[in-house]
């Protein structure tokens, strides 16, 4: 059976076959998480009338359940940037995320975000969103305390650190301890209601509502067992999450990510959202594509190991970001992977880890902890060897890691196991989703835009989109970003419709 | 720019845009290679009327460029198998195809695909196809010779041998030299025509008609530069092809294949079929994948030499067929990939190499090429130290290549240049396309068929999935295997609309 099979009718209405209007707005937003929220404030802004439809009981979405990190910098660093001394250029962070993304990076959408990311910090701020005036110049993946910014992605790792002048972009809100997110939606949430939004939880948007045109003219919605029709003159903006709570879809369409196991979102990311574009024929694109991490550090000591295959091979600098490692672990030929460490290494791992690795050998020699391995015989000697030999200059001639995590290994060494399915944890998500324009205007396969229709967050595929290229707090700088400019397009389209019944 | 902004529009037509039908047929195909011909028999001998519309002019498709290979088995073997005592269990071919396609694989699919093989086998002997009696047991891309029956994949290779009993599949079509499919072609192009089948040459279909009930019920092509509405009373079928010529798409879709640089295909593989689909809500899968290769034997004496990236590692058992080895080189993190092969491996290369790699350092001693190659120190020569051990006892305990292809290399050794974009050839073509039941129906994301319209070959998702997984004549197996059921199924619905029409 194809996963599609599996899934929930999303078929479009057509306007032909609507009764009556059961709500009518000027914009009709699914889904209240970053990119819902952002959406609804920009529209409400702009003087036009707003519905949400939150398929769960509170707002929130995968932004409350994330770091609260917001990915952003350029033109010369955002305000907190430039208070830290980091003067961060519009070129180098382009040329960063375009390195990050590859081939398959949207060039506009990048120079876009980049050109409006100072703007875009003092509008978070505006919100009252909290960002403690700190630098944490430390390998973390979220402050354990209220600090603010960091570096958060592969900046000061080979090869970008050749290419692009490094900055610390991630943002991070204001709160003591990991998950600011919800911090973070507190606020939006706030200025959402008091915007005058009509906010309805408990709705689940079944699926769009179509004219003869071919535009979109609203939704269907089910509130308290009740099938409404909503009618938004504006359009709709289609903020549901992404796809990976559906197993199936996950299979079908981003394979490599079934290997991970700790699916990162809220229960909502079922792809609906996706599923009601492609119905009217959107394209989704880069639906392959994941983030995928083995967060192992904290302790950040444990970078100064060494990440080997079962063949003895290292195989990436283990200084680069956890999702690059986590994504390149997937990529290895190979049916185990262990982090090798010395005990100085190893450190506090017994008390800060998160990644949950096992210890499966120590040795007092390499040679025993090859043997321990039942690696073929002189392998990962050879590379403890040589590792050793250029670290002690302070060189990975192999792979590139960085002066700052170099140095020689000293036996006793402990393995700790982190090949994925062996109880190491990998958190996953998915970075494919509807092909859109920078307003949020969704695209069919022929570059047609569907008249009406809106994506943003993880519903459209945004700058994200790659796992070996992810950053903390690129995925929330996407969403509220590109959500507001949704905002802003589909309340412009609804203003334009009511001058022209006007004018009629 | 988004890719999808670059490609001509598909958008369907409604019925009621309609005035007059110009062409009326039961069944109309889009497309005269290796499916649409096949769909086209399989119609016409059930006793309804086709039409095929072909964009260029003349039949073919990128069947008539292939190999003339078949990958056929299964049921204890197809009567050239049999003949050669391969008895060749089911079981054992479809444990082979789910490995080669792992996770994505549709396994009904695979069953409907391996269960009907020797049928397949005896349906293209009866159309006229010449078949030597022969087994070529070589490690070759194709066979020089007009030898029928090969080994084409990693049926011989690890992993796969340890889990299935091994057979030679490919079933190729007898012609002296390479590029057989022409010859099979011939013969389809001939069995469609002895049909009576309608054929238009020089024929663009332009988009799909759709009606009230969102059915599919024409297309409309263009003939000497007229618009011509078909109306399909059994429906449509895409036989487009892929969309490896598609740059636009390639990029947007499946970004891996972009290092690649020989597009193999025919100029029509511009993804149309697989727009139209879409442009009508049908979910389009497993985009990013696509065949991959190094076509390095011959002279097949390489595979006994050494496969390495820029840090002197190996990463793959070079006895696997040439496009598990390109895919495996796409995925590695190294600015260079060197095949290093002593005198002996070296053999004819000058004479017989098609994959034209350039020797870039020779050396009387591996710590001499190690030099001239520039990699860090002593990395390449404990590579082959390593492998010359364990080589001696017919082991590879690291990749598993099998003992046939393992021998101690000795010097003087030379390094090929084999990195994707310094001048070695790789061909590559898509892995994705339509979702599709095994009949051909074509499906939508929420899992609904669109009534009246079905795809094959690359206009679909087919058997073949990954690039690591792929086996010669597996496409051409696929698309003539599933072009015949879409075109029993498109007939069978044109003679029930037929008894409907004389019952209403």
């Amino acid at each position: 059976m194809s996963a599609a099979e599996k899934t929930v009718p999303t078929k479009a209405k057509k306007v032909s076959e609507i009764q009556q209007w059961d709500i009518e707005t000027d914009v009709a937003i699914v889904g209240f998480g970053g990119a819902g929220s952002s959406a609804a404030i920009e529209a409400a802004d702009a003087g036009v009338t707003v519905h949400i439809f939150e398929a769960s009981s509170a707002a929130g979405g995968s932004t409350a359940l994330s770091g609260g990190e917001v990915y952003l910098g350029g033109n010369g660093g955002t305000a907190m940037q430039r208070q830290f001394g980091f003067d961060d250029q519009s070129a180098d962070m382009e040329k960063y995320l375009l390195m990050q993304h590859g081939p398959q990076s949207d060039e506009a959408k990048v120079a876009a975000y980049v050109d409006g990311g100072v703007a875009h910090f003092d509008w978070l701020v505006d919100k009252n969103i909290p960002f403690k005036q700190s630098f944490l110049d430390e390998r973390v993946v979220e402050p354990m305390t209220d600090d603010c910014l960091i570096y958060s992605g592969n900046e000061k790792t080979w090869p970008e650190i050749e290419h692009c002048k490094p900055a610390p972009r991630a943002h991070v809100v204001q709160m003591a301890g990991m998950g600011a997110g919800k911090v973070l939606m507190q606020h939006l949430q706030k200025a959402v209601e008091d915007r005058g939004v009509n906010i309805h939880y408990d709705a689940r948007a079944l699926c769009l509502i179509i004219d003869e045109a071919d535009s979109i003219v609203g939704i269907v919605v089910r509130i308290d067992g009740k099938e409404l029709n909503v009618k938004a003159q504006g359009g709709v903006i289609l903020c549901a999450g992404g796809f990976v709570m559906n197993e199936e879809m996950v299979k079908q369409y981003a394979p490599k990510l079934t290997r991970c196991n700790i699916p990162t979102g809220n229960p909502g990311d079922t792809g609906s959202g996706i599923q009601m574009g492609m119905s009217v024929g959107a394209a989704a694109i880069n639906m392959h594509e994941g983030f995928a991490s083995i967060p192992f550090y904290p302790p950040s000591t444990l970078t100064f190991g060494m990440i080997v295959t079962d063949k003895g091979q290292r195989f990436i600098n283990e200084d680069a970001y956890h999702g690059r490692v986590g994504t390149a672990l997937l990529e290895q030929n190979s049916e185990r992977i262990y982090f090798i460490v010395d005990v100085d290494a190893y450190g506090d791992y017994e008390k800060l880890n998160f990644m949950n690795a096992d210890v499966v050998a120590t040795g007092d020699s390499i040679e025993e902890l090859e043997q321990e391995l039942k690696l073929p015989k002189s392998c990962l000697t050879h590379t403890m060897k040589l590792y050793n030999e250029f670290a002690e200059q302070g060189e990975d001639p192999m792979f590139h890691k960085q002066p700052a995590w170099l140095r020689p290994l000293e036996a006793p060494f402990v393995a700790l196991d982190i090949t994925p399915g062996r109880g190491a944890i990998f958190p996953y998500f998915t970075l494919g989703g509807l092909d859109t324009k920078i307003a949020g205007e969704v695209l069919k396969v022929d570059g047609t835009v569907i008249d009406g229709l809106y994506a943003a967050g993880r519903t459209s595929c945004g700058i994200p989109r790659r796992g070996s290229g992810y950053n903390s707090g690129i995925s929330i700088g996407d969403a509220t970003f590109f959500g507001r400019q949704a905002g802003i397009a589909a309340a412009a389209r609804a203003k334009e419709s009511q001058v022209s019944d006007t004018a009629a």
